[in-house]
């Protein structure tokens, strides 16, 4: 078998997924998920540290894209829009067509406490890593930490309603929606 | 050695501190913490389900706190005045004199990657019980999930702030200035 694998990490992470569905989390293993993907256990361990990252792969991808998101923006863009910018960025990778997959995902991560909390923590990083993107640009904290923070948990809220419609709204315009709602929400208090 | 050891679990979690500090988190038993805090491994069980869990024990009380606040507030209370009512009740219980042990306990937590998880992750617990005891107020969702969510981040955000800082502003004080600024933030989009 050669070193390289076309789509590796997408076969792997389709059969981990199967995997997880049939027998649960905890009592898969990693040489079950290459075998199922028709790889070796080397192979996966040449993408991923443990069997909960192999949902969780295209996680770096999605912080780059959001960091260069931000960076790019214009000098005279707000903050927020800059955020939103940001997250919006990473909707716009997830087609429709994905929304049945990653529903069963969810699922399975919603089952071992595990798998939330390696979710849980890959979202934190991903707040953390587009507040340093902000401070980059000059945005101050606590404004910085606080609009990333906010758009991490908003971003959450519209990805989890989105995988459970089964409408044609797309992520970007639940997430825009979102926004909208939480800004109206704020906007009747205090 | 009796069953019942008063304040066992604030004991265990001052011990637990002290030796993730010196020795690091990874290299700590349960063991050495129940040593150190002059009681026993099954007393330490008694309490606590793993050595994670001990730098973690307030958290079901402050997320019925949380919860019984939702449900004591007036009917005509907006959504969002009930999430700021019941982060601002869990802010309450936490004195400036607590602030320094608060500080030690982040620095442990920010060296761990598997206290970094469960810290993530009791943050995702605390936001669903709020977004479930706002929808047994008629709260619908997404606006019960979206100001749920959005009411941990400026809580996240908030509590950094204040173990960050030596002055005498209150964790209280500091949580009602996220909100407003995150108000004044998102008004000042689209």
């Amino acid at each position: 078998m050669s070193r390289w694998e076309p789509n590796a990490s997408g076969r792997l992470e389709q059969a981990a997924l199967d995997l997880y569905r049939e027998r649960g989390f905890e009592q898969t293993t990693v040489a079950q998920i290459a075998e199922r993907a028709g790889l070796t256990e080397r192979t996966f361990f040449r993408y991923f540290a443990d069997k909960r990252e192999v949902l969780f792969w295209s996680q770096d991808m999605l912080q780059e894209l959001a960091v260069t998101t931000i960076a790019s923006q214009p000098d005279r863009a707000a903050p927020i829009t800059m955020v939103v910018a940001a997250f919006d960025a990473i909707a716009a990778t997830f087609p429709q067509e994905r929304r049945e997959f990653l529903r069963q995902r969810q699922a399975v991560i919603t089952a071992s406490e595990e798998l939330q909390e390696r979710d849980s923590l890959k979202l934190a990083s991903l707040a953390s890593a587009i507040a340093e993107a902000l401070r980059q640009r000059g945005v101050t904290d606590p404004t910085a930490y606080l609009i990333a923070e906010t758009g991490g948990a908003v971003s959450k809220v519209a990805y989890i309603r989105w995988i459970s419609e089964t409408g044609p709204r797309t992520l970007s315009q639940i997430l825009r929606e979102s926004f909208d709602e939480l800004k109206a929400v704020l906007g009747s208090w205090g």
